[in-house]
């Protein structure tokens, strides 16, 4: 069964009496990865669990991580437990981040009570392929494209080859009921409408849309990785500001972009708030030089070029 | 007006008195690039032409390549010809690259006789997004997904950033009527079902998406072009066969895949022949090397590992 050769590959690396988390929301990509998991663990001498995160979300949801829980204990899952959370929302994320947010919070919290090695999760080639779309909506740049990481940190996705609907000819094949989550049909939700839309596209141009939008994330993963990475050594090259003109002029435009990103935030703006408006002004101070005045960055920073050299300052501080 | 902007600043770089054409069709998007490159030519001391080339593929072409050419010729263009073409599509292209293929020649033919420095085409931010889509769905590449290019060899394309919505109201303020080409309506041609794949995205996913879609062509033009030039790099530094095991799997994975096609074309196989199971099979060769066979590669190509070295050998040749 193509789900179990899948979820076995992404353990191959872990040693014997490793202990393994699946997050488990009781949907069928999940308990088809739950399934594979107990029956992969037992072959290769692992420890392997699940969690179920109460989102508490929708009415019943406690209900539905319980009957999730229920399934992974049937399957000889050990330690299952169920993981209530509150979401709130920040005012700068929308209800789907700050869901993500505390999910992997969770996540996290939980493989850390049980020493658990990895946590798997049950992302999917469609859902590989509604996240490159989306990044392609968003225009969000290069990296957003690349879409979601078969592996972060402790987080492992090996079903991300395999699709929804193997996952569900996996739960009847092994007699699992998986829930459905009314949101899938919310089109308040930006993901259902972009599942709706790459229907859409398959109906317009053929099926095999979700695998080339796979297929184009892998790609686009390795070039984003490699030249992050020669942004990286650029960025230890050239060191604490003040920083050449000469040499940053001497670095190709798509080093050099991702290059003032980092540039900033070692100089202390936090990652979050630098966008490509500030690098890109930056970047004109080497580029397109003109005597103007100093950008502002967040973190309180002033980025200021005398044409032969660029030095960093902070508002109020000569 | 935007397009006579666009206009001019593709053609800045050309010295005094160069002659350059424009291809129209007779649609909105190249009658207003026609009348624009008049306007511009006046004030920038050009000489400006127009080609229309007349595919001969529907009923009633040439008269709408005369009433093109006329037009052409009321907005003070000068040469203005019409070039009929016959467009017979070989075996292995569909109709619409057929089509293409046939169309450049004339082109580059017609701005031969002509000595013009330079070819300007009508695409649009529109066109660009089709292609970028067209691209994704056929998965063939991170390559694919850069779109049109805004300049190769002598061909020039202003108004990659102009929307067909700005060329059709340049069209009406300059009382020029664009011929509608009834092929846009057909569901034959892939490009129409794209556009129409488009049109299902806006409305499901909001507006906004034709410049999500050019934005990211740029960047990953950027990003491509960087590596494929790292590529070549790598591809002289490695030179004729035998190549060793060793230098190969030193390059990172995006290189050394760039790279491997580039080493095969160099060593004789036929560029338009070297897919991606070619270049696939032989990077198995050093990354996955366990004793296996010679790899069979267009151009009568046989490429073989000794574990320490690769050696290109010819079919019949010892």
């Amino acid at each position: 069964m193509a789900v179990r050769g899948a979820v076995r590959a992404a353990l191959d690396d872990l040693p014997d009496g490793s202990s393994v988390l699946a997050g488990v929301s009781g949907g069928a990509d999940s308990l088809a990865l739950a399934a594979a998991l107990a029956w992969v663990a037992q072959r290769q001498n692992l420890r392997a669990g699940a969690v179920c995160v109460d989102h508490g979300l929708q009415a019943g949801s406690a209900q539905v991580a319980a009957a999730a829980a229920e399934v992974c204990r049937g399957l000889g899952l050990d330690p299952v437990e169920v993981v209530p959370v509150e979401v709130a929302g920040d005012s700068r994320e929308g209800p789907e981040a700050a869901a993500r947010r505390v999910r992997y919070q969770a996540l996290a919290a939980s493989a850390d009570r049980h020493g658990a090695a990895a946590v798997l999760l049950g992302h999917t080639r469609d859902d590989q392929a509604e996240q490159v779309l989306l990044g392609l909506v968003r225009g969000s740049g290069v990296r957003s494209l690349a879409g979601i990481p078969p592996r972060r940190g402790q987080v492992r996705r090996p079903l991300l080859q395999i699709t929804r609907e193997q996952t569900e000819a996996s739960c009847a094949e092994l007699d699992l009921t998986p829930w459905r989550d009314p949101h899938n049909d919310d089109d308040a939700f930006t993901r259902v409408r972009v599942r709706r839309a790459l229907r859409d596209l398959e109906s317009d141009l053929g099926p095999g849309i979700r695998d080339a939008l796979a297929r184009t994330a892998e790609q686009v993963r390795a070039d984003a990785d490699l030249l992050d990475k020669q942004a990286d050594d650029a960025a230890r090259h050239l060191g604490a500001p003040p920083w050449s003109v000469g040499k940053l002029t001497a670095y190709p435009d798509p080093i050099r972009t991702r290059l003032w990103r980092r540039l900033l935030i070692a100089a202390g703006a936090p990652a979050g708030q630098v966008s490509s408006r500030h690098t890109d002004e930056c970047d004109r101070l080497v580029t397109a030089w003109h005597g103007q005045g100093p950008i502002h960055v967040p973190g309180g920073l002033l980025v200021r070029s005398t044409g032969e050299v660029v030095r960093v300052e902070r508002y109020g501080v000569n």
